[in-house]
């Protein structure tokens, strides 16, 4: 599997049930949400700013996509609602790795650079650091319609692991 | 890794946050507990029977272990409470893969062989068919002190997943 294969089995509505374990409270939260992924052209605006930002050649950018969700958390019963645009810049000796640009993060409100990887198995491994965090996120395709993300925040000085949690990501409109 | 160096590093106590999404329901379930993994002998009589039930050679069995668990739900205000014992055999031929014996399974409480094989960025896979069910199982190592575990429930007929869940495992008696 490359990324664009990935990004590609990624497109689509996804019915999301999120767990975040808050390890040091042993506190549970659940999140339901709806996720959108789409397809941008490469040349569109926005994509050829991030890459800009970031002093990379947008010629480089492979299957840009844009990620929206609209949820709604039991921990405050705020909607959660965001939406980013994701550029997946892959490194030219080796086409498994690369680098996600994104506009702004999930943890973080702001533009972030991360380093991916594609397993053998097929999981999408994304490592990003923060000013004072470190994020880790593991996606894969238990079959075409339903996705598992695991997503890790560590301190980032050190390997203490603040929020660990799962997505398990249902596509809309089929049977899975 | 190989499965002697996973186990070693499994060995301990473990505080467990564990959530169940139930995917047809969109329900989430949220189990704590506590969990020991001790290595065992591999000439322990228990060893040798499991082995013999699956006219597995005992001399063949690398690094058994017990697992037991002691926890609750916040579903049924039920005490989940047990323990199996767990033989890896590993594949003569392929060092990274094997079956993984069980006198007792978590799906099912009936004994079972999966198996496992490790990953290059050492997470162990398990794989476990039932009767009417196949169970998928992934555990990797954040750092010596975190573990992450996915496991997921499917029919055995096809690709139905029918339980997501995801266990956060932090050692006790160390700083994680």
């Amino acid at each position: 599997m490359n990324i664009t294969e990935f990004v590609a089995n990624s497109l689509g509505r996804w019915r999301s049930q999120r767990s975040a374990h808050h390890l040091a409270f042993s506190h549970f939260e659940a999140v339901q949400s709806e996720i959108d992924i789409i397809a941008l052209p490469e040349d569109d605006p926005a994509v050829i700013d991030l890459c800009k930002s970031y002093n990379i050649d947008p010629q480089t950018a492979v299957s840009p996509f844009r990620m929206s969700w609209e949820g709604q958390s039991d921990w405050d019963d705020n909607e959660i609602k965001g939406s980013c645009i994701l550029v997946p810049i892959p490194d030219p000796t080796d086409p498994q790795r690369g680098k996600l640009l994104r506009d702004q993060g999930y943890a973080e409100t702001i533009a972030a650079a991360g380093d991916y990887y594609l397993t053998e198995d097929g999981t999408f491994v994304l490592t990003t650091a923060y000013d004072r965090a470190a994020a880790e996120e593991k996606i894969w395709f238990v079959n075409p319609n339903v996705r598992c993300r695991v997503s890790l925040i560590k301190t980032s000085a050190g390997s203490g692991v603040v929020t660990a949690s799962f997505s398990s990501e249902i596509r809309q409109g089929v049977q899975s």
